[in-house]
């Protein structure tokens, strides 16, 4: 049987740069989510474990909350059993999908602007439209989480959201300013559900995901990596978002992304380029080249630069070539 | 002499579960506060401690601070000194009453809409009519607490309040919209204040307190409990509110509740029956049921199921006979 | 060369008392901030470290973050790196010269009413007038920070800010109401900076520091202690604030503050006197008197005794001359 023992884990990351974008003045700014987490594994025999994630998400130029108005544990809190079964969890997270496409993304899913997951990589889909405005977009709130052990390289995750309301804004969709098709703080009209399965067999990895939000926009995504040598990784995903059920015209947006990682000895140089086009418009594109050089396992410092092509320019007085320069460090504790 | 040395203990509680109220779609929902806090006790010597909490409450479903708008320390934050006098307290938390109360409750005091602490067992009473909207009910800010040795079983237990302004809603109260009786943000009337006294011998447990809120709210209450064998408690309690001070009619609710935990191994039954009446208006009656199962000395899982007879029905749509069904994890790190 | 380590420490501060101000109620109260903070310190080999610092601010009377509405890492978040260069730091948190002045100051810098710190001392300046309302008047948001080592008792500080614009409010300025000088969210018109110069030479010490911020207001500062027995320090600071760059009458404000710390075995008296005055206006003047007795290196508890003369009542109904009075407990973890 299991004793009782107190058990926290605090990890974190606090991640600080100085960056300059086209149009805007140079900025303190970050390259990965700032995190200050307590987690905790309880073992209660027999294979059976309890665990729980608590993170906290922070802007480490001004010391705000994450965004300054999302929710304290804006990371994830959850909690859950694991076992021969898998591993349930109940509470707030990335979803399956969001989960599984940051192995894919030439710079691991961080929302780096010269990454691509947080705009091209997801077709601008978003996992939760009826979060309160300036909420995270790769989150389900009420979820149930369930990852299934890994059987022949292939692992099973899904999220399966309740329809339950969480104070978000009218979404106007195929209503109108005065009828939205959903109201402010409206219930999800379908289950909001998000299925992956993932492959990993030595230098191979593959996923595909599909994904359904509360107001029933579709995604679904493919994604594959390789390692010809242990020092670089070629990768590739591709992904389509379908707003029918919300967009009158042009509801689908396809995107790709491409790149590479590449190790030598303490450094590591990240390429990506990608393009996402919703039909009919002009599409963005984004070219990217990152390095990253480790002063230990824990700590490395960082140059990014990046450009993106917008298909119209943001206001009359920017461009619509926008180019980013990033240099920073990076701490995990 | 005491010697300098940092000691902080993190600890808290996670509780996430799947819950249905009849009228409602189903939602992750908890039954117990969500906690994460961080206490400490540091010896002075000559019998002497000083000691700390601060304890953070959040919504595991949405990742969010308790109720989106409460304090941070909502659960609280206390400094005092510990010693053969007793101790002595500064800062927030539960009142005397409230945190006496919880003993005699059949489950526990948490907030689980299957228990009775939050409105039931209180009588509707509010021990912070003068916080931000929203606050918590059950709490004083401001406060001086103090806990008496125990004497032959008997405990004194006294929380003291001042008046100070905290930032709260207008109350009506015997007054008009126009000239409220407390004007937003108002000081207390009184000095808020609440005592009880518990005692405690082998199987028997009683106590008796009463309270005086801000806006000059009284309530007073009894509460014991038996064991006739180590794994059966029986309980009952019984309350009234006074709210003379700012209600022209019905100025007195009374309510009672009884209950019972039994233990089996794991296992653990827990019943309960009560019910609230102000003067001259029909009753709101509760019964409920619930299992909880021992995973360890630190996780169980649960299911609750209860209703609530309210005397009228809550919206015209809503039925005035509602069903709640709840089944969770509750995990303490 | 490093390890990878986990490395996190949890200090902190809980300071809460009873205290009196002419006019008002009795409250409780606090003298220092309170603190909630993570730091870790990572050896990367050959001298190197990297380091950061998430520090929680909060009110121990109601629990709420510091002020109500101020950042959640109000006290701080930075990260950075240090080695025979100095250390580097980007991120938020005091000043060079904010840092730099505490140790003149008889209540070390504390907040307290009877101490010199939050008003007196800084000649009426803010650090930040371009952040939120309510925020912290002696930091800079979106800041670089460097320290010097240590040559021959000489240290060298500066922090840098970016011109980021950071949600503060409208700055009218040598403008209108409707065309203020400085508009909502409004960019930095220079790049702020703050450098100090300190000196510490057994039992004397010196400063000299220099700041602009964002509206380009400008601040001086000297300041010296000494003391004559390992028991007795005593202290001047002198600073002036030129607001010429927003005021178009009496921009310049001048203060000085005296004072003293006497030690006695585990009794600490702390006394202090100091002057503001804007040109042409009438002074304000402060007399304070506090008593600190420890009960450990980490525990204290304490009374504070001042005068405020204001030139003008602040409202019709108050006074100008404002007594204080305090008495508390001071626990650090």
């Amino acid at each position: 049987g299991a004793q009782a023992q107190s058990s926290v884990t605090i990890y974190g990351t606090v991640d600080a740069g100085i960056s300059k974008t086209t149009g805007t003045t140079a900025q303190i700014g970050k390259r990965d989510n700032n995190k200050l987490g307590f987690r905790g594994v309880e073992d209660l025999g027999n294979g059976l474990k309890a665990l729980f994630h608590l993170e906290i998400r922070y802007e480490p130029d001004t010391g705000t909350i994450e965004g300054v108005t999302r929710p304290l544990f804006q990371g994830q809190s959850r909690v859950g059993l694991q076992g021969g079964f898998g591993t349930v969890r109940l509470g707030r997270g990335l979803t399956a999908f969001q989960e599984s496409i940051t192995a894919f993304e030439p710079w691991n899913g961080l929302p780096a602007v010269a990454g691509f997951q947080t705009n091209l990589q997801v077709a601008g889909y978003t996992s939760d439209p009826l979060s309160p405005a300036g909420n995270s977009g790769n989150r389900f709130s009420n979820g149930v989480w369930y990852n299934s052990p890994v059987w022949g390289g292939f692992q099973f995750n899904g999220t399966f959201g309740t329809k339950d309301a969480n104070g978000g804004p009218a979404v106007i969709g195929r209503g109108t300013a005065l009828a939205p098709q959903y109201a402010a703080n409206a219930q999800a009209s379908a289950h909001p559900y998000s299925v992956s399965v993932t492959y990993n067999n030595g230098p191979f990895a593959a996923m595909a995901a599909t994904e359904r939000n509360a107001i029933e926009t579709k995604l679904w995504s493919v994604a594959a990596s390789y390692k010809p040598t242990t020092a670089l990784k070629l990768m590739a995903s591709y992904q389509q978002q379908d707003q029918d059920h919300t967009l009158r015209v042009n509801p689908e947006t396809d995107a790709w992304v491409i790149g590479a990682n590449y190790t030598m000895g303490p450094g590591k140089v990240l390429v990506g380029y990608g393009q996402k086009h919703p039909d009919g418009v002009l599409k963005t594109k984004e070219i990217s080249l990152g390095y990253e050089y480790s002063l230990s396992a824990r700590t490395y410092v960082y140059v990014d630069v990046s450009n993106r092509k917008l298909p119209v320019p943001v206001t009359a007085a920017s461009d619509s070539s926008l180019n980013h320069y990033s240099l920073g460090i990076h701490h995990n504790f």
